[in-house]
């Protein structure tokens, strides 16, 4: 997507008439935006061609809301994965609405968009400040989530039924372009239900939103499992330690960790392809001169050298094949073939890494997230995302947040400085 | 000092006319800026003015190089407050001018200034990457440090009789002062030499840089503090629970502390005054309520409160009086007064916060800064920081950097956020 | 106290008749002991004058209990300052109460001993499974704690009152004498009540118990004190980081947090006098030779070097003058004397120590000792602490543990090994 | 064994002659001893038959040692799989030698015993006060390990050829075996080698010990995975969490995880069997009734409910089948036979584990380990391992150690206190 094609626009319900109930604040402009693109030469061929250049615009709370707080009732859900901070967030929206606007009725739906649907899943749970104190020490999802589609008719079914007028939906991609076509039905039928999404994803793979809530929180546990896979290999002759780390289209997590461990020798990533051949004879030549080496692997990484599998996950998500497991039978074929003893330890930490409560960046960063997200819904708008752009929270359509993956830029400062620090190859 | 009054233009040594050695590398193009302001109405000003809006130059590796790496010597010092992530910038450097650039001699000047002045410090270190491969796992500076200032002229001369090319200098507000006076002494003699600073500040007080390193390992730490003071305060009859945390003039650290935690009722930053009174009397008010409050105080903060002290310590920072002492005492004073039983603990964590290695974020980041730092100097910039803007690593000359005190704005957003959090009065 | 005059007969209310409602399990034998003394010459001794050695109670569940647990209503009071580990107990009685035996009635009382007396405290709380659930990942006491004297007979009315069959009571030296005056009360007016004891005391300093709960969580945390303060030391020119440490009369603390880091130079505990002049010239020779120190000093160490302070804290303990900030001015005076320029950096990290949650090895131990202090109680023992002796759990007199305070003694193998550690002169 | 038949009589090289060098030190008796079994009946058993009861030597500095000092030359190797704490023993054990006794060529050999044999592994390492400082901070063996057997005459010869005069071994119940057969090996040459095992076994498990390091660490990191499975059981409808622990044969780090975290419903270990049918129904009441529930085995629990696979790894351990893959995959298979949807998260933590460094209770353990092992090699001793026991440091012969697993007693108060807090069957 060029320059030219991305625009920020994001729906809204109605006007804003009702005065916020917030006291004491400094209310956002309710036009304020920031550039998209922060080169001055972006922003003039713009300006030279008449059109006005891509702008986000900056969350926070409006003077005018759309929605009277009295009587309202909002519902929260979360889809997916575990992420830490889930629960931080939840909180946060939860005593935002309740302290800052008075809204009292806040339903907490059971695991994912099931809970929304007719009796399938469990009847949601009202969420209060007091229910929700103490969540946020807690790793794991307080609602409960699910992979899987619902029918979007039945989910506005239910939010009718149930009086919602904003829906707080807390999900990757699959989730968002759920909530968007939620959105549609509601604009189907005529009602006046605002949908807000919070992105979660731990890869920090979406679009136009620089930072994810529970990446960092996910970088500091992927660096301790690092560490270990590093005393394991110094501690024996010829020792390997392969780390496989998540990450299906994006090599973030790989990549930080990476960066932030300082032990890493070959980290490998979706974006950047690789040969069996290459590695292996990049790690012997590491094995011959240094006597050890760490690998870490983004579970998406070298999906070619793997015959596919064909198979999508409930969520829709193609079934990656295991590159870790993969790597470490072909790596110790390798060097069975060459007559070299190794000592390989293959750790998948997986589910250790994502369900761990959030760290001190992390739950700030949500309790903004979630603030910013209730904002938004009350001023009326809908269909969009809260991100995270150019150290500002600010509003993004959800179909742009979806358009595509964010990916680690082969050719970028990022990747040079992850390939510098590893001393790898650029090629292999 | 006004939009119209920045400006970001950095000092160069001279032309850049040598190949970087650096090979598989995307090079940043000499000139590649940023806009400093990201409002499209104040970038419209400047261009209808026919000016140009103030822009940073973007850090990393050049094409083309100042020095000739071979036989290049370069020097490192620490100076002022330990600060979490001063090894892992120091292991920056050194393996990043040894394996990008290939520089052999790098000295690492020992405590500070004091190592730069004749005999008066220890001999430098020969920094290689054996000898600082492992120092970013612990905390504290692996050159040692020290307070105060030093003639530039002896500075100088010290670089000139070891024949250092470029000096990385890591300090805060004082010691990038000292920097600036170092790098006009440099021009004063007609040297060739390089003085690029990293601007290292727990505070995280450095203007036109939105992020320094060591600042989110230290909001990790204090977060930990304030919850032992809510866990005190929790388990008492009227139990309160008192956190003097880091923050001269800026209360970041103690506003962070405070989102990231939830448990803090009062936030109390030099940026924001309040009254005796009205600090006492929102506090009983909270113990009627709740029977238990934690109060996070930075340590600038309410200094009109008390007699100023008049004294400046070896940095020339004003020594201030302690205001968690204050505070602790004038509570028990007024709850004394009206017969209210309190049970307060006071914590003043000091050094335990600032001497603990560098959380994964920081670790990651000081690799970059690290690097970058290298990549300015090489390419012949002088008299700057390495700054971060705009997710984007930057060049900052020192004077804007130590121009002013990058504060909390009282009005805006954050702070906001923070006393919508705690529920404390706006004004007491 | 010599062998000959230890003993350990724990009293019993009754005769145990009902049969334990427990299923599954294995009953420790009503009468089963282990000897107090291991060595075998010991022993023998005693067998030869005709006498018994003196043996201690085994812990467990019984197969015949005192109580009838239909209708049989307990409580739970936790007093003293915080220690980690309150919570597990709390938590481990009341489930051990409920699914065990079948008691449904715990009352928590609130803030000490104030909350079992009259009006003064607030209205207990009723635990129940529910209500304590994940009470012990938090540090803190869920009941509240206070320090002071209650007068028994207004306690012994309340346990009447509310019909408490067994009274659980958690907290140090001046609570189990308290405990004890409780049982003479009850005694006194006949009354069928139990009154068992959990020692809780962080310096680990009851006699009879090799291990209370919570030290081992207070050594980790003071640990990375240490660590920090080490960290301090290294970074500056002759750098001393000064550390106090819990430990008013013992300095178990202080000596393991000595033998767990590597890093201390001078362990002064309160069993080991010493001098100014000696630890200064200890310590200057330490800096002339390897230019940083690191101290660590527990609260009761040399107070004969002060001036007695003559005050005693609400719980009767002698309010001990603060060593920690005398050494800190005496030694800053010392080397401002001869002219040495030292670097001294102070530590009190006080409260952040005792409010953490247990770690792994604590929370199991304390999970055991809730079961065995039910356990006692429902066998109908009385006037007793649950103990630790040779990786047994038993029961020990209250008279016995409060009888006289543990303490590392000067010419054993552990102090030995603590000043081989620190390579500190054995006598300064 | 029953208690008539064990004995502790440790065996020496020769008389200790020579007055040790350690000064200011209080030296334990030649032959203090402590009673092996604490219950007087059975002391007195002993004493009526005439017999002495059994009883183990009492670990510490002796007043005469065996081996002259000056140019005594020691060896360490460290041997299997990776456990908390070697890095601690090895610098414990390098620098007792050096300061205590003035022993100053410690030889570390890599890899195992593989470094002991001829060229095969790579040339020792000086061990100096110098390069063990530091180690104990990070995971893994300094030295290196490895598995396998290697040929005793061998060893002796490589011992010979570099005059060492005593061998300290780190490793389990193989790598003791082995030790014994160097010593007979030794013996049969007439040689005058010490051989002091220190025995590590993360999973706790050797004979006449109550307690090895790393253990404690070990459990603590586990109970950090339980915790992420329980976030991740707790987040899905019918979730399931299922942690593979380490445990061989015995399920000591399983068990504990249990007490220590309080989140598991079913604890699975080699002592106790169990039935498929019985788990699986067990399993499907508890999601019936809670929704969720966390399961933990160790590796060797349930073996006889697979095909045997007859093979054994290096060190001749039998290779057991994969318990967690095979458990995973039935517990779907009854829930997919039943028609009940669940979401069962597999967590095998494997490496990460072992790998990190020792805690505070360890680090301190490991201290005086080594500073024992080194003792009782200078007196003389030989053929045994230094062992704790009833809170003493004691010397066992290696044969004791090697003749029996220590293993949980399905019988016994442990295992009791286990499914009393798992609520689990106590028969499935």
């Amino acid at each position: 997507m060029t320059n030219t094609e991305v625009q920020f626009d994001v729906s809204r319900i109605g006007p804003a008439l009702i005065p916020s109930p917030m006291r004491g604040v400094c209310f956002t402009a309710d036009d304020a935006k920031i550039l998209y693109d922060t080169s001055l030469s972006s922003v003039q061929k713009f300006l030279e061609e008449g059109k006005v250049p891509p702008q986000m615009e900056i969350a926070g709370p409006r003077e005018k809301i759309y929605f009277d707080p009295s009587g309202l009732r909002c519902g929260i859900v979360t889809c997916g994965g575990l992420c830490p901070g889930l629960n931080d967030v939840i909180r946060s929206i939860v005593l935002s609405l309740y302290y800052h606007y008075g809204v009292k009725t806040v339903y907490g739906f059971r695991y994912g968009y099931e809970g929304l649907v007719g009796l399938q899943g469990q009847a949601p749970i009202e969420l209060t400040p007091e229910n929700v104190s103490g969540i946020h020490e807690k790793g794991g999802s307080f609602l409960g989530s699910s992979r899987g589609q619902q029918d979007s008719a039945e989910i506005v079914k239910t939010l009718e039924r149930l009086k919602i007028g904003i829906l707080f939906t807390l999900g990757g991609d699959g989730t968002l372009r759920a909530a968007h076509a939620i959105h549609q039905e509601i604009q189907k039928r005529g009602l006046e239900i605002g949908v807000i999404g919070i992105p979660k994803t731990i890869d920090n793979d979406i679009s136009y939103v620089q930072m994810t809530f529970g990446f960092e929180t996910a970088v500091t546990e992927a660096k301790a499992v690092v560490f270990a896979a590093h005393n394991e290999a110094v501690s024996a002759k010829n020792g390997i330690g392969l780390v496989k780390l998540m990450g299906r289209d994006s090599g973030f997590i790989a990549a930080y960790a990476t960066l932030a461990g300082g032990e890493v020798n070959f980290c490998l990533v979706p974006e950047v392809p690789f040969t069996l051949d290459g590695l292996s004879l990049a790690l012997q030549k590491r094995l011959q001169t240094k006597g050890h080496a760490v690998i870490v692997v983004a579970e998406g990484a070298g999906q070619d050298l793997m015959q596919a599998s064909g198979e999508t996950d409930a969520s829709g998500n193609v079934r990656y094949n295991d590159i870790g497991i993969f790597l470490r039978d072909r790596i110790k074929d390798h060097f069975k073939k060459i007559g070299m003893e190794i000592n390989l330890k293959y750790i998948d930490p997986s589910y250790t890494i994502r369900s761990v409560s959030a760290n001190a960046h992390d739950a700030a960063f949500c309790l903004l997230l979630g603030k910013n997200a209730v904002h938004a819904g009350m001023a009326g708008r809908t269909d969009m995302v809260v991100a995270y752009w150019n150290q500002q929270a600010t509003h993004v359509p959800i179909s742009m947040a979806v358009s595509q993956r964010k990916k680690i830029d082969p050719q970028g400062w990022f990747w040079n400085s992850v390939i510098a620090t590893t001393g790898q190859p650029a090629r292999m």
